[in-house]
C-alpha cells in the first residue's frame, strides 16, 4: 500500500498523474475476481474522472491543488453526496430522495482536491462492528483471503478499498469502533477523532451522542492528513515525537480480558518493544470502564437514538431491514426518557472521572479488538454468535466514544500474521498530539515488523 | 418600593447603613401581621447581620463594597447555601444533607456584597406557576390583600419579599415563567435571562433543558444590576434607548387568547402608548408558538427531566410530596427516550425558525400572563381548576424557555389596579440589549401610570 505522501510525491514529480492513478483504482474495483462489487455500494466513476482530470490540469498549469490534490479517497455510504440517495448500506433507503447538497465532510474533501472514487459498503445503518451486509455482500478481509474472514465494521468497504488499492485513503464514521475495528482487523491505521472535531451535517446518524467522522489509511500520517482536511485544523503534527519518555498507561480493567492468543502475543510484544525503546509503561485501574459497560443494562445511546431516528420507517417497512440490525435498533423502544436522561448524566460523570485518571499520561494503550477476524461463514444463521462477537469486538473501542475521547488503532502484528491493532486513546481533545505520539509508536513498531 | 440604585445612594451618603436597612427588612419579615412566615422557608438572620456589618465597616473605611454592597437580597429556596439543606419548598428534603458549598449564584451575590436575607418560599420543586405551597403556606399577593390572591410562582416568596420590603431585590429561577409570573401578578419587574448566561451549579434542577436563573425587583435596572452580578457580564446597559423607532412585534398566534378584561385593557393601552411614543408596532404570525404547545402532547421537558431526577425519591416517599406536584412529575414516567429525543430535535428546529421570524425586531411583546391573580381559596380541593389555571398562566412565558430566549416582564397596569405584566422577549441572546429596551419602555409606561 502506498501512503498519501508517497502518492503526492509521485504526482508532483509526474511519475504518473491522477487520472492514471484513478484508472488503476477503478480497474481493481471492477475486477470480477476482486472484492470491488462488495466494497462499493456505488462507484462514482464519471465524477471521479472529472475531478482527477481537473487536478491534473491544475497541476500542469502550476496552480495549487490542495492537500489531497488528486488522491483517490473512498467515502462511506452514509455521507450525503449531492444528487445521490444516501443509503447507509441499507435496502430500505435505496429509493430515498437524492441529497440536495454535499455533507460538510464531502465538501471539505472536494475542496482539498480529493478524487472521490465511490461510496463504500458498510453494516446497514452502521449498527454493528462485524461488517456483515446481507444486501450488498460482505467484502472479505485481505488476510487469509481464501478463508473469507470478516472485514470488521461498520466501515467495512472503507478498509478493503484501501487494502485492495481501490483508494489511497478512506473516510468512515465511528460510533463505537466503526473506523478502528476494520482498521485493526485489516492491518490499517484507523483514527477516530474527538466527536465535535468534525461537523456532522449531512451525515446519516446512528447515535448523535457518540458519532464521529474518522479516517483509515496505510499510515498514521495518512489519517492525519485526511483529518486535517475534515476538521479544518491544518496545524501540522510534529514528526519529532519520540517513544523515549512517553508515558503510556495500560488499563487493567476489562480491556485485556478475552484476548485470543494472536492478540495477546502481538499486544504484549508491542508493549515490551515500547518499554525497551524508553516509554514508561504504567498499569492503572480504570474502574469507570466497567461502569460504562454496566450502563448498557439500563440504556444505550445507539439503541435510544437510532430508534428515535428509525421509528417511523421501522414501523412501515421493518421487513426491508437486516433482521440482525432491526432487532438491535428496536431495543431502543423500551428505553424510557428517565433512563436516557440518567445515561446522559452518568456519561458526564464518567467522562470527568476518566479525564482525571488519564491526566499525566500521553495515551492509554490497549488492544483495539481482543480477537483476530473470524470467518464470515461462522455467523451464518447464528444470531447468538453474531451478537456475542459483536459485543466483544466493540467492547474496547466503544469506551472511547462513550468517554468522548479520541483514539488511533495502529497495526502491531508481525508481518504476514493476522492483523492486530494497538489502540492509543486520549480524553482531552488533544487529537493532533495523539497523532504525533501515534506516529512515533508506529515507527517503533514497524522496525519490529520489518 | 425603593430601587437598588436609590438604596445604594442612601447607603453611600450615610442616610442609613446596611445594618439598619437589614433590621427594617427583618422586622417586616418577622411581623406577625405580615406575610413573612409564608415568604421565607428560612431567614438567615445571623449570616445577614454579619454580612451587613462587614459592608458597613468596609464602607466606613473607604474600601470598595461591590455592586450590591449592603443590599438585602432574598434567594429562592433551591440554591445551595453552604451548611444548610436545600429544600426547594418541599417537606421531603427538609432532612437533606447540608450543602457543602454555595451555589455559583450565591457565591457571586456574596462576592458582590449582597446581604442574603433568607431563603424564599416557592411552589414545591418549582413545578407550577401558581405559587401555592401546602407545607409552608402561600404568601398573598400585595394587590387586594384581604382577598388573598395567589402570588404566582414558582418564585412566590421572592416576589412578596420585594413587594413587602423584606428585601430590595430577589433571585429566583425560571423554567416556564417562574420569575416572570410572580413579577407580573405582583407588579414587579422580572427578568429571565438566556439559560446558559448564568451557571446553574448548586441549583436544584427542575428541567435541565429549560431552567434559568432570574431576578425580580422594583425596576428594570434593579434586575439588570442583579443580572450583572449573577452572569459576570458587567457591561452596563445603555440608558439611552428610546421608545421612538423601536420595532416591536406582537405575535398574533395563541398568546393573545383568553385574556381577561383587566389584562386586555392594560395590554392594549400599553401597546397604544408605545405606538404613540414612536415605536413601530407590527403584528406577526408565529405558527411555531402553536407547534411548541403541540409538542406537549408527546412529551415535555419538565415532566421527563423532573421524573429522571425525582424517580427514586418519589418511589420511596411520594406521600411527602404535594400531591398536585407529584402527579405532574409522575407523568414523566410514561415518556419514552425516543419521544424525548424527538423533543430535543424538534426544539432545535423551532428555535431556528423563531429566531428567523424575530430577526429585525427589537422585541416581541405580549401579556406575560393573560389573567390577573385569582384568589388562593378558589383552588381549594379543585385539582382541575389548578391544572387548567396553571397551564393558562404558564402558556406565554414557557414559550420563551422552550425557544431558548430571554424575556422581561414589566408592569403595564394603571396605578392601584390589578397588576398586569407586559412581556418583552428576544431570541438572540441579546440580554443586555433587551434590558436597555425594557428600561426605555418602562419609562414610557410609568409616565402613563403616574
Amino acid at each position: 500500500m502506498n501512503t498519501i505522501e508517497t502518492v503526492l510525491n509521485a504526482l508532483e514529480s509526474s511519475e504518473f498523474n491522477s487520472s492514471e492513478l484513478l484508472d488503476a483504482c477503478l480497474d481493481r474495483a471492477r475486477s470480477p475476481v476482486g472484492e470491488g462489487s462488495r466494497v462499493f455500494t456505488r462507484l462514482l466513476e464519471d465524477a471521479a474522472r472529472a475531478e482527477a482530470d481537473a487536478v491534473d490540469r491544475r497541476r500542469r498549469a502550476g496552480i495549487s491543488v490542495g492537500p489531497l490534490g488528486g488522491i483517490p479517497i473512498s467515502v462511506k455510504d452514509l455521507f450525503d453526496i449531492q444528487g445521490l440517495p444516501t443509503t447507509a448500506g441499507s435496502a430500505v433507503l435505496s429509493d430515498a430522495a437524492p441529497a440536495v447538497r454535499d455533507a460538510v465532510a464531502i465538501a471539505r474533501l472536494r475542496a482539498a482536491g480529493a478524487v472521490i472514487v465511490g461510496r463504500t459498503n458498510m453494516t446497514e445503518f452502521a449498527f454493528s462492528g462485524l461488517g456483515l451486509n446481507p444486501h450488498y455482500g460482505t467484502p472479505a478481509n485481505p488476510y487469509d483471503r481464501q478463508a473469507r474472514r470478516i472485514p470488521g465494521g461498520s466501515s467495512s468497504g472503507a478498509a478493503i478499498s484501501v487494502t485492495d488499492g481501490m483508494a489511497v485513503g478512506a473516510v468512515g464514521t465511528d460510533t463505537g469502533g466503526s473506523v478502528r475495528i476494520p482498521a485493526a482487523l485489516c492491518g490499517l491505521v484507523g483514527f477516530k477523532p474527538t466527536a465535535r472535531r468534525i461537523p456532522q451535517a449531512g451525515t446519516l446518524p446512528l447515535s448523535t451522542s457518540l458519532d464521529s467522522i474518522g479516517s483509515l489509511g496505510p499510515s498514521v500520517r495518512c489519517c492525519g492528513i485526511i483529518d486535517s482536511v475534515l476538521s479544518g485544523d491544518s496545524e501540522p503534527f510534529s514528526r519529532a515525537a519520540d517513544v523515549k519518555g512517553l508515558r503510556i498507561a495500560i488499563p487493567k480493567t476489562q480491556v485485556l480480558e478475552d484476548m485470543d492468543v494472536d492478540v495477546a502475543f502481538a499486544f504484549e510484544r508491542a508493549v515490551k518493544r515500547l518499554a525497551k525503546a524508553g516509554a514508561r509503561i504504567v498499569e492503572i485501574a480504570v474502574p469507570e470502564f466497567a461502569e460504562v459497560g454496566d450502563t448498557a443494562k439500563t440504556a444505550t445511546f445507539p439503541a435510544a437514538e437510532a430508534f428515535a431516528w428509525h421509528r417511523e420507517m421501522l414501523a412501515q417497512t421493518i421487513e426491508r431491514y437486516d433482521p440482525l440490525v432491526a432487532v438491535r435498533i428496536s431495543r431502543g423502544a423500551a428505553i424510557s426518557a428517565a433512563d436516557y436522561i440518567w445515561l446522559l448524566k452518568k456519561r458526564v460523570e464518567l467522562i470527568r472521572a476518566v479525564r482525571m485518571r488519564a491526566e499525566g499520561f500521553d495515551a492509554l494503550a490497549m488492544p483495539t479488538v481482543p480477537i483476530i477476524a473470524p470467518t464470515i461463514a461462522e455467523f451464518d444463521g447464528d444470531a447468538d454468535h453474531y451478537h456475542n462477537s459483536n459485543l466483544l469486538i466493540l467492547r474496547n473501542p466503544a469506551l472511547v466514544n462513550f468517554l468522548d475521547g479520541c483514539a488511533l488503532s495502529i497495526p502491531c502484528h508481525l508481518f504476514g500474521q493476522a492483523p492486530v491493532g494497538l489502540m492509543l486513546a486520549r480524553f482531552d481533545s488533544a487529537d493532533r498530539a495523539l497523532l504525533a505520539i501515534g506516529e512515533a509508536i508506529e515507527k517503533e513498531l514497524s522496525t519490529v515488523l520489518s
